[in-house]
This record gives C-alpha cells, structure tokens and sequence, in this order.
C-alpha cells in the first residue's frame, strides 16, 4: 500500500487540549483538519470562527461515516475507551491523549484491536517528542555518565486541579514515558503515597517510587499545589550527573562532570577513602521544535504510510499498568507493587532503534 | 544558686565540627575555652598554634577530673553516649553534636542522667538556632499561611559522604529538629526509602515520609548524591505557601500568597469551581547571625544559669527515636512505622513558649 | 460622529512583524481584517493558506482606494514616513510600527498632516501597553519609592542584527517610550556611545545617558550581542527600589524596601553617619496580556471612535527627535546633545490622565 | 641574598580592611605577624583579645624602629601615601590597600622611592590574586572567544557608602586591575559620568568607557545604590563570549559558545546575511582559593625573596592615573581624556610571563 498523500484528520474533544491540536493540525500541509467534534455548540463556535474551512458537529457517528483516515481523541479520559474503540472499529488511525484509558483491560482490549485491524494507535505522551527528552536519552545511552544509579523526577505547579482524575493519572504519564524513553528499561515495581488537601477523595500530591531493573531507583514528586512550576528530572550516574530542567528557555540540559568513585575494597575499617571529582558543566545547545507539533506530524506521517509510532498502543498500555499499580498503592498505605510489564514485546520506544513499519 | 560569670568549657574532639566549635568558643566573652580534647597529637598541634592559651590533651579523664563547668562533645556518632555520660557522671553540663546517640536507649539513658543530676543536656540541633527557621516558625504560627497542607523539604549535596552513618541519620536530624520546631507538633508515623549507590550497606539517597497529626504530610528527599546544592523547605498553606531556602543569601523565606480554595460542595457532578489565588510574593527581610554561634551562646547561657535549652536532652531524644524508627523502614522495605513519642513531657521546642528555667 | 462598528484594516508589509500584527487582527471582534499588502508574492501566498478570508496584493495603491479605514505600516523604517503618509492622504487612521519614522522632519510632517486630517496617528510603543510597565509606572507615580534617583536599563540579546539601522534606532525606542511613560517626563539632554563590531559601520552595541528634569539620570545598555537575554529596567529611589525584568515570567516586577538615607549635615568631619534601610522585597503579581494584542485593540477602538491614541503621533515623535540626537552623539564621539522637547503640548501617555478623545 | 625564613609584618590601621589582613597574616606560618598600629584603642583592645601575641600600638613610629621586615597599610586612602613613605624610608617592604594613593603624583613618588631602595612595593588589587580571574585571562589569552569585541561590567551594592572618596575611586580599582590584567593591555582613553545622590558632591553611581588598543571598548557600570549585588564581567568576542560572575559560588565562569560571523563583503544592499552561531555553554570548575590569602602570601614571599609583586608599585600607578583621568572626565561633564600610561615599562602583569625576581 502505497502512502497517502494527506491524512484527513478529525479532532474529537475541544477543551483544554483541543485547540493545541487543532491549531497544529490546521497548519500541517500533510495533514487536512476535516472536522472537529464536540457536545457544546459555543466551543464548536470557536472553531468555525478561526478556521472556517473545518466542519464542525456534536454528531460523532457522522464523523466516523466520513472519509476521514484519523481521528484524535481529547475527550476526557473516562470517555477515551469508548470514543477510540469506535474509531478503530470504523477503521480509523486513532491519537489519544494520554493516557491512553482509564485501566489497563481497556487499553488491552484498544491494543488487540488496533493490531488486528492493521491500524495506528497512537498515544500522546508529548515528551517523548521533546528533543531535550531525546538529547537526555542520547547522553545516558551513550554512557557518558556511566552506570545510573537513581533518577528524581519533580513535576511541580498550583493548578491545574481535575476533578476526574488525581495528580498521579494527570501528571505521572509524562514521567513514566520520560524515564522509560531515557533508561530504556521498564520498572519493576512501583509504590505511591500522597495526600488530597483539597478534594476530598482526590490526591492533589503525590510521591511515586520506581524500581528499575540494575538497581536503579526512580523517585517522582507529583503535586498540583507547589508556589513554583518545576519540570524537572535529574539523573545520577556513577561519572556524571545530568538534569533537564523543561522550564528553563536556555538551559533544559546540564551535564555535571562531578561524582563519588566508589571505594576500593579495604581489609581494615577506615574512614574516608572516597575520591570525588568536580570537574566542569556543560550545557548543550538544544533547540526543542513544539514537542506537540513533532508528536502530530509523527502521527500524521505513521497515519500515511502504515509506520508504527514511537509511542503506540503497546508503549501506552505500560504507561496505564503502571499507572493502574500506582494508584492502588497510593490507595492502600504505600505497600510496593510489582509489576509484570513484559508479558509483550518491547514497545518500541524502548528497543533504542529507529521506528519501522509496521508489517500488515 | 546564681549565675556563673564565665563557663569553663571543654571541646572534646578535633575533627571536622570541632574547629567551628573550638572558634566559637575562643570568641565568646561569657565562656573561656579551657581545653580541646582529641586522640590526634596533630590535631591538638594545630589548636596549640591558633589557641596558644587553650590547654589540648587526649586524656579526657583528666578533663573531667579538672574545674571546667561545660563539656561539649564532637566527637564520632557511635562514641556520642559514652563521652557525654562520663561528662554528667563528672557533674558537667553537657553539649553534644546531634544526633545525641546512636540510640533512643543510649538517649533515654542520658536524659535521666542529666535530669538526676540537675544538668544542662543540650544537643546541636544548629537549625533552630537560625533566624530563619525562627521567622518559619513565626509566619506558620500566625496563621498567615492558613492551615498546613503539607511540607516538602530536600537536602542535597555532592558529599560529605560518611562512612560510618547513612545518610538518614546524617542529614535527617536537620529536617527532623526543623520541622518538629516550626510545626510545633511530634510526627505519629515515619516510613523511609532509599538506595547504597556508592558503599555497599550505606544509604546515600533517602526519601522519607512523616504523617503529623492534622493530616499533615512532611516528605524529605535526603541525598549525599545530587549535582545542586538545595537546603530547601516548602510549606504549603491552604492560603499562603512559604519556601525557606536557606541556601540563598538574600531570599531565605518566600511568601507566596497564591493557593486554591476547597470547593464549595454540589450535589451534582461538576467540571472545575476551584478559585485559585495568585497575589504578590515576599521576601521578608531576615538577618541571619551564624547559627552555630547562637546557638554555643545560648549553650553557654544554660551552663551558667541552669536554663533548661531550647534543644534539651529531651527533644534530642525525639529526633532519634524518629531516626531509629525511620531507619528500621529504611532496612526494611519502607513500611510505615508508628511513632510513640508522647510518652515523655513535650520538649520545650514544642511549647511555643519561651524557654524557662530549671527548677533545681 | 458615532464610533464604526469595525475597524476595516490592512496591513503593509508582512515580515518579522507583519505576522504578528495579522494574527492579532485577525483574532480581534472589532476588527475585519481586509488586506495585506507585501511586494513578495511568496510572503503573501503563506497570509491566503492561513488566512483564506484576507485578500493580499502587492499594490498599496489598490488598497488605499478601498474601504478600508485603518492603515497598519510593518514596512521597513526607511519607507515608514511615504507608506504612512499616503495612507493618511487617503483618509485612513494608520499605525505604524516604531520608530515612527526615520527623522524627525518626517515625523513632525506625519503630525501636522494627521491633525489636520482629524485622523489617528499612532506608533506601535507596545512596551506601553505592557501591563507590568503600567504596574511601573503606577508604583513610581504613587511615591511609594520616593524621589527617583536614577534608573539603568539593559536590553540586550545576541541578534537580530539589521542592516539598515543600528542598535540604537531598533532597541532604544522601547526604553524611550518606557521611561518617558513610567517617569511622566521628557529628558533634557542624552549622549551615546558604542561600537560597530560585527557590519561596519552599524553600531551594534550602544550607551545611552539621559538627563531628566529634577536631577534624574537614566542610563541605556542596548546590546545586539550579549550572550543573555536581559530586558531589565531598575528604578532607585530614595526610599525603595524597583526592578522591570521583562523576561521573567513570574517576577516581573520586584519592589526592594531598601536605601540610604540622605545625612544630616553636620559641622564636623564625620565617617559614617548613614542609615541603611534594609527591608521586606515584594513581587506584586502582574498579569501581562499580550502587549501587542492591548496595542491593536487599543488602535481599532481609537480608529472607530476617533480617540486619541496614548501613543500618538506626537509621542513618536518625541521619540525620534531624541534618537536623532543620540545617534548624533553616537556618531560624534558622545558630547551631550540638548533636547528641546517641549515645543509641542505634553503627549498624552505624560500627562497622568485618562486618554480622552479628540476633538474633531 | 638569601630569603628570610619570615617576614615579621606590621598592619597599621584596624577599620575594616584591617583586621580581614590581620586574620591572614596570624594564620601564615611564613609571617610572623608581630605589630598591630591604629589609633583607637578599643580597637587594639580588640587585637589584643583576639590575638593575644601581637604587640599593638598607636606609636607607628616605633614600629618603623622595630626589627619589623614588612609594613601593610590599611588606613584611610587619603594617609596611604604618607603612611607608606615612612616605611619604605625606614626601609620595609610595604603593601598598601587599593588604591595606592589619592594622586599620581604621589604614587610615582612612592614607585620611585621603593625602586632606588630596593624595596617591594605592592598594592592590594585582590583580584588579580582571584583564581577565577586568573582562569579567565587565561581564556581570553587562549584565543578561545576569538577577537574581543568589548567588554561590560558591573559592580553595583547597595553601601558601603564612603565620605572620603567617590564611587569611581571605591570601586574602579578592582574593575581596571582586573581589565588590564585579563586584556593584557593599557586602556588609551577614558571617560565617566555619574551622579551624587545621597551625599552632596560624592558619586554614588558612575558609568565610565575606556578605551583599549584595537578599538576595544570596555564599559563599567559602578554603584553603591543598587538593589542588588553584582560583580560580573561578560567580555565578547568575535567567536565567544565569557562572563565571570563573582557572586556565584558555583559558576564563576561561563563561556558561551555563540556570535555572529562578520558578513563577507558583497556589492550589492542585503537584508541580512549573518550567520548566528548558538552553541553550547561550559561552566569550567574553577576552585577558588581566598584571593586575600593568596595576595597576603604572594607579599610574604616577595618581602622575604625581593621578587616583584604581580601588582607592584608601577601597575598601582597605571591604575591610579586611570582614576585620576576618569575623575576628571566625570566633574568635568565626560569628556573623553587620553591616557599616556605606556611611559614606563610595562607592568609585569600585563607582561603575560611568569613573574620573576628582582635584580638589587
């Protein structure tokens, strides 16, 4: 089969993240923005009012009649299952938001489909779209700061509370996809612990802790109520240390030539035989293209030509079971969950080669 | 009994806390500093070339057996509860480096101890000795910031690393005295995570949890293992959230009158009626005389009149049960351990009042 | 004459600012966005893919035929003065981008013709419709900081470099514009200095010093080629200070409780007998809407309703009769050029008032 | 002759400057820091506390009789030259604080005095013996930025305010030494301007441009009313830029790996054809030792071995004439003044050898 040359692409769900998407969609010359779908008219108003060339409806099942070939999902996340099911059934390429459902069976079940349907599944976990995310995954696979031995990730702001969700579903699935991206490797067992200050019942702070294959420990600081807005991963690896700081405009990456060599064996108790190093820091230029317009044209292009996307259905449905095991630690105590993450093949954005196509 | 006119004191070990010790001591006009007590003649050396009038032995019975008033103990964590207790047997007012033991029995030995004998038991907790940690506890306790949500605090460094504690009771006696002062309430449970990256069976990265009573959640991110130097305390009101950075020189306390109001309740399911606030910042300005002065000063006050320490015996004895309990989560998976440290009357550092004086 | 229900516009020229401008009027209710004209075909084929409603053509003269009522000139500077002086010989309300003209002659030229035609004339100074040099000029003009003492700013970033104008007459507007607003006066007298490091003869690096009336002195670093982005304005008062830091996101506006008291005169030699004053920072928090959307929507209502624009024609020109006479100094070795200002009524955006509207 | 095995060293003046000299020379097993002279004597109570085995007295002329090798001046500027005249007659070795002196007349007295006795004149530019400096004129010396193009910076505070002397004479002398020492070259004019804002006829804020051979331009910004500390230094060159911010604990030096290619001459008017190169940035690790330990030792070694202080009495000089120029051009409205500074030989640290001995 030979690539189109044009996605017609439908946007389902014009809230929060749907107008980021449409707008992108709208500008991308591969793509054509046929029609955007929402329930409420006055949102549906906007569109047309911006981009009078893109039909809009609140009739879903019209859409998926239509001659479009993709369909992105912005719903909220409790309707994700539902909304991409239908599309996929429809024989749509589907994008969901992350993350992909509210559980792992129904991530499952969206999975099998879409394999065997021979069609795009695709998740939107922006950051892997990042370049710093990539730059990041570049410096570790390369070893220049030798064997990691932790990761602390802070996601921090005031806002935005959901009601729907707690800040372990909302803001974890980009840590999750980071680390996973970056150490190539899936965890192996994951504890959660937090606190809802605000609404009752729903965790507005959260702290995760990850356990990597190698011992390497990954530890999260989640919270929707912090004065300041951190977006930050540091990465501690036996010769060098690195951050990425996504708020900063000129610095995202800092790679600090410092550690701790680790002691030679001694016979007798001694007290200090540690040797540390300071050496310089570096901080490499890095331009980041809008992570969400490199994610859309990946998809567009995947959506075209059949190719399997970096983050597909495969690489989400870790994301929820990791997620889904999280959260039932965070609702019981803390106890650590393991996790049973290999039962399929690797998703691709683990594996460190460049994505193919898919065979169908 | 009146006051002293002097204290005679005593420094008993030479090696990384001691100089800062021994130079204070020199400088004060209400303490003489009589010896400095080290096994180390080259260490004694170098206090005879700065201090020529300063007495320097190893024999510390021979100290004891002398007129000094006050002893102050610098010496290894592990030797803490033998020296200090030879120094009360020898009737002397006793400082000690926190933590006091390495032990709540080696504790709860000497806090009988010193209370029998009508002596000063004061342990160098430095931080609540710092004036902005004082004004911490002043803004919290005025109600500005409304009620407390919770308390994150991370220290992180590259080093010192200690090869004979982890760095759990390295650093954590810092946040533990902090946190107790400034909340002015005693954590009932502690759990702790962490990971030995560079000496086997030592934790260099440790991340601990404490409920307060009220709901309140304190965590901690302690490391020996980061690139950044942070000594930083956020603590977020349900109106206001205040950071206490102590490693800046200019902005010590930030006041951020930004938060989100609980929502009113519904009887229906609703998207978002959170209000947040976001008004202006303050740095109020704070001056910070060393802590380490103020609090040998206050010290010296104690030995001379018999003024019971802001850091007493007992409060020191608080920090080290947590310790130990957090500890035991520590080696052991990170299980929640119940704290019972009401047993004993609350520390003065919890009273919210100003320090009294001993009746004895 | 009732206000127009819209604003029918065209822009000229679609460069580096062009877009900008298009996008903001085409987003804008009150506005109808009808041409925009570029001799570039390529330049206007990419305004009709993003703009299918707006017609584009390279004949001004077209255009000024047309009903459009409001001209908006994004031409370079040296064909500033005959595309807006066309435009207001047609009988449209123009804005154009700052400086307003290369010289002052073409300045004072524009004025006189727009005055006569009863026809807005307005410059793009959009730093003040920036709400945080609003926030700066109300603090400065409430007393809060006292008598201002002096005031240094720094703009500065490597590139864009032009060609066809130096550092001076492309970053000093904004400065001028700023301080003549914040201060509510006009300088007295301004030299320069810089260089021409990187196109010979193009000063790419400039020092500006300006005297206002009651001793004020305001100091100008303008930089193409500085390894940091700074846009900082700093007001020293004699009883607080005031820093502008236009790249911050979340500190625009910082306010310092700190100085110096003037000393009492005494009749004998004397060291020190001076007051530091050494108090609380604030950080107000300012919510910036985009200046320049403020900027166009302020020119719309001004074109429908005939108001006289804050930054009008004859605050232009101020502006450029006081580049004119730095860039003399710049170019004669930085002898201190008198300005006289005050020929014409006070512009509006000195007078402390309400804009109100034109008579005519 | 051979070296002395230590210099016996005499501070005369105990203000502010003096007891930080005192600390070090105390603690210099190569000094033997045998007199303090002031004329207060609580301040020499002060020494005699502090530092039991020091003589103190306010007869200076006993001191010059005494057996003493070295004398360090730390009195008010306006005394520096009468006071170090009496040492070098009595035939001490003398350091002096910056700057030198109060004129050049007397500076070249002092220098000719010091060369017919054979004596080392030296004057306190600490910076000079600053690590970081050092690095970055080793940077600079490299060829690593390429060209430079120019040169800002700024030294602002708020205090210490000063009745004796202007802002240009407090704080310039740190700014010159450290030019002239990273440059390599003698600056060949200079102009300044300011402002007296607090105390009548005393500027508390100065700008001053000097310029350097090969059209370099360095600019300073000076003042003692600023809200915030700075010290930094950012030279540009033609392939990088460095600056060096001294307040930093932990990146004293960042060389930013960024320009702009000079454009290759064409015949015809271009838009631009610059090419903006953006690379990365490196913080080297840069360990600073204390620069006024570094600079007590440097005179200790010199007064014992007759070699040639890195700053000795002809680099004073230069920065003196400096001063002098500047002042003038600052009560004199700016005016640009010439310097002749090349008619003695050049001073060693602007020799880029290492320095070397003495010939007496």
């Amino acid at each position: 089969m030979g690539a189109q040359r044009v996605a017609r692409v439908a946007v389902v769900g014009y809230g929060y993240w749907g107008p980021k998407l449409v707008r992108n969609f709208a500008e991308m010359p591969e793509a054509e923005l046929s029609w955007v779908v929402d329930l409420d008219q006055a949102r549906l108003g906007r569109v047309s009012q911006h981009y009078p060339a893109v039909q809009t409806t609140a009739d879903y099942d019209a859409v998926l009649r239509s001659d479009v070939s993709a369909v992105v999902v912005a719903t909220p996340i409790r309707t994700h299952y539902r909304v991409a099911k239908a599309a996929l059934e429809a024989g749509k390429h589907v994008l969901v938001e992350k993350p992909l459902t509210a559980s792992s069976a129904e991530a499952e079940e969206l999975v099998d489909l879409a394999e065997r349907r021979g069609l795009v599944l695709m998740v939107g976990h922006t950051f892997v779209y990042n370049a710093a995310v990539r730059a990041l995954r570049e410096i570790v696979a390369s070893g220049e700061i030798g064997d990691v031995y932790y990761v602390d990730s802070a996601r921090l702001n005031l806002g935005l509370f959901r009601t729907d969700i707690n800040v372990l579903w909302d803001l974890a699935p980009h840590d999750l996809s980071i680390l996973r991206y970056v150490l190539q490797r899936e965890p192996v067992s994951v504890s959660a612990r937090g606190s809802a200050n605000v609404t009752r019942g729903i965790q507005d702070v959260a702290y995760v802790e990850m356990r990597f294959p190698g011992d390497v420990i990954a530890h999260l600081h989640l919270s929707w109520l912090d004065p300041c807005k951190v977006r930050r991963v540091t990465i501690v690896g036996s010769r060098k240390m690195v951050v990425y700081n996504d708020v900063s405009e000129t610095e995202k990456i800092r790679i600090y030539d410092k550690g701790v060599e680790r002691p030679y064996e001694t016979d007798r108790f001694s007290d200090f035989h540690l040797a540390y190093r300071n050496g310089s820091q570096t901080i490499p230029y890095v331009t980041v293209p809008e992570p969400l317009r490199v994610q859309c044209e990946h998809f567009v292009r995947c959506a075209r030509t059949g190719e399997r996307p970096e983050t597909d259905g495969r690489d989400a449905l870790q994301v929820v079971r990791i997620l889904e095991q999280a959260d039932s630690s965070l609702q019981n105590g803390g106890a650590r969950q393991p996790l049973a993450l290999f039962r399929d093949t690797t998703p691709i954005a683990l594996r460190g080669e460049k994505p193919h196509v898919y065979a169908n």
